[in-house]
């Protein structure tokens, strides 16, 4: 099955029309009709060359949702008609610790990314960009009603990847919360971590997003380049999410966490991270820690909750001619909050 | 009431026989004859002036193990004659979340050190090395029967500091914990992991202590100048407890770590840490985190496991006289593992 789609060519390339095949639907997959697709900050790390060579052409997008058309012969968890979403993890072995503990996208064997991937039967995975996509259905979620479908798309992987922290480090009643970086995953960890109960702060570089973010949820605002705030805010939060995606100096933030805080860095930043002191870590304890989106059950229990406590991501829906645009304004950080792709421009 | 101790006259300079006031035992407190003192690789920091400028003359020691001699009134914890331990911390607020909390060491006002440090009234506090010491009940500690009463003097610092992380980063059965560096924190930590159930692997930079290593309850033993050595444990390990007191870089230690694992620095290097790309916290997901001594209430509990499984620091028990020496082995690592001085010496 030939589906349209929107491609990079090369590395920095602009992404352009092209058609890419889509496998058939086997005894266990699903074949679905994408609705939207998000636009995420990986998408363009990974189509710039950022993050190493590539299989060009690409067709990035991991934030899908749509509806499935057909189901295979096996397939007992969703029935043509449904609407489902697919993240950035379509299979993995299934079977080593990592997988069975639930954590899909920590397969010692390698999960398959939903593009830039070798997929199982040998063929390069190609993401949401795309009218269609065919996937093994125990790698889809169900979008609850009441969730809007192009704002549902980026919890795939931005709800999730902040969702998870919270929950892992106890985001909660009586816990106070700072989230760094009001981006595509910042805003969302703001609605999140406010729906949990914690007292959030935002940390931002300027006053520039302080009414957004009041608006969705936080308490406090702070701009980072005031002089003095982060000695004001010394030994203060018990998680922290560091949402920014590029190399920053995580010493300063370290030093705001309060006894077992936790400094969790989610932004997918490739260079070094340094703690000036070893005493930082010790006197009082505190942890520095990553996280990389969730597996299939917790993105699911994820988008449970949005769907409970109204939460979608802020979107502006956009046409496929429009995607190059959009990326330069990801990278001047100029949306509020996430680009989502209009799959319907693409057929 | 003047004591015999030995004392840093200056940052630097050989330690020297003086004497010193203790203070009159107030109804809190007790006076204890000390019976032992364990010398730490934090004592020889702070009368180096490693950790800055310090308050002379300095008598160290805060692994402390002795026989009541006096109560005060209101003291309903201990009774002349029983064995008690002294170990970091003589006094805290006891009304902050952190004290609350039970990590009186974490204290939000400062906790008072046993030596160096400004004690409630105002006078400098002096350590173990010597005959006496009068401190508030509420930070003794009982030692068990059975428990050597020189070999458990080290367990005050040494033991507290490598029980509470393998405990609160769930060292146990099915679990892999590394220990990183075999000496006076490292030997005591493979001998608390192995009793927890964990299997214990030693990381250590020559061949030359396997066979102590593996004797303390060590079921693997590696040479990290081995090469190729690093390669091959990658992912593998829980629980890493780094005890190298200096600096070191961490990253190749992060990269054993297996998914949820956590590395735990103890050995209080003032150095940055740099791990070399914040995806190594992320895929899979790590932990990176320091740990100092412990509160009260666990260090009793950790003297209580320590008893129940029969351990307690190997050591090298020297006179008074031996200190100086015993500071020049310990720098040049000549040291199975822990020296105590007894304090009968000093009267």
């Amino acid at each position: 099955m030939r589906v349209n789609a929107y491609a990079a060519p090369a590395a920095g390339e602009p992404l352009a029309p092209m058609t890419i095949e889509r496998r058939d639907v086997g005894p266990r997959d699903v074949l679905v009709r994408i609705e939207f697709a998000g636009i995420c900050h990986s998408d363009i790390h990974t189509v710039n060359g950022d993050w190493g060579p590539q299989p060009f052409p690409l067709v990035p997008g991991h934030e899908i949702v749509g509806i499935v058309e057909q189901a295979g012969a096996e397939v007992t968890r969703h029935r043509a008609g449904d609407r489902v979403g697919v993240g950035c993890v379509v299979h993995s072995c299934g079977r080593c610790a990592n997988c069975r503990g639930g954590d899909e996208q920590h397969c010692s064997l390698g999960m398959v990314p939903t593009y830039a991937g070798a997929d199982r039967d040998g063929t390069t995975t190609q993401g949401g960009y795309s009218t269609h996509i065919v996937v093994d259905a125990g790698y889809t979620l169900s979008i609850p009603e009441g969730l809007d479908p192009a704002a549902a798309a980026p919890l795939l992987c931005a709800g999730v990847t902040t969702y998870a922290p919270l929950r892992r480090w106890g985001a909660g009643p009586g816990k106070k919360v700072a989230v760094v970086g009001l981006g595509g995953l910042g805003h969302v960890a703001v609605k999140i971590a406010h729906a949990m109960g914690a007292e959030v702060t935002v940390l931002s570089r300027s006053l520039k997003k302080q009414e957004d973010a009041l608006r969705l949820g936080a308490e406090h605002y702070h701009a980072t380049g005031d002089p003095g705030i982060l000695t004001d805010l010394a030994d203060r939060f018990d998680v922290i999410i560091n949402t920014i995606s590029g190399d920053v100096d995580i010493s300063p933030y370290v030093s705001l966490l309060a006894l077992d805080g936790a400094l969790v860095n989610v932004g997918a930043a490739p260079g070094p991270l340094t703690i000036a002191s070893g005493f930082m870590l010790a006197q009082p304890r505190r942890v520095v820690t990553g996280s990389m989106i969730g597996g299939i059950a917790l993105t699911q229990e994820m988008l449970g909750f949005c769907a409970e406590h109204g939460i979608a991501a802020e979107i502006e829906i956009i046409s496929a001619g429009q995607i190059n645009d959009a990326y330069r304004r990801v990278l001047a950080a100029d949306v509020r909050y996430r680009f989502v792709i209009d799959a319907a421009t693409l057929a």
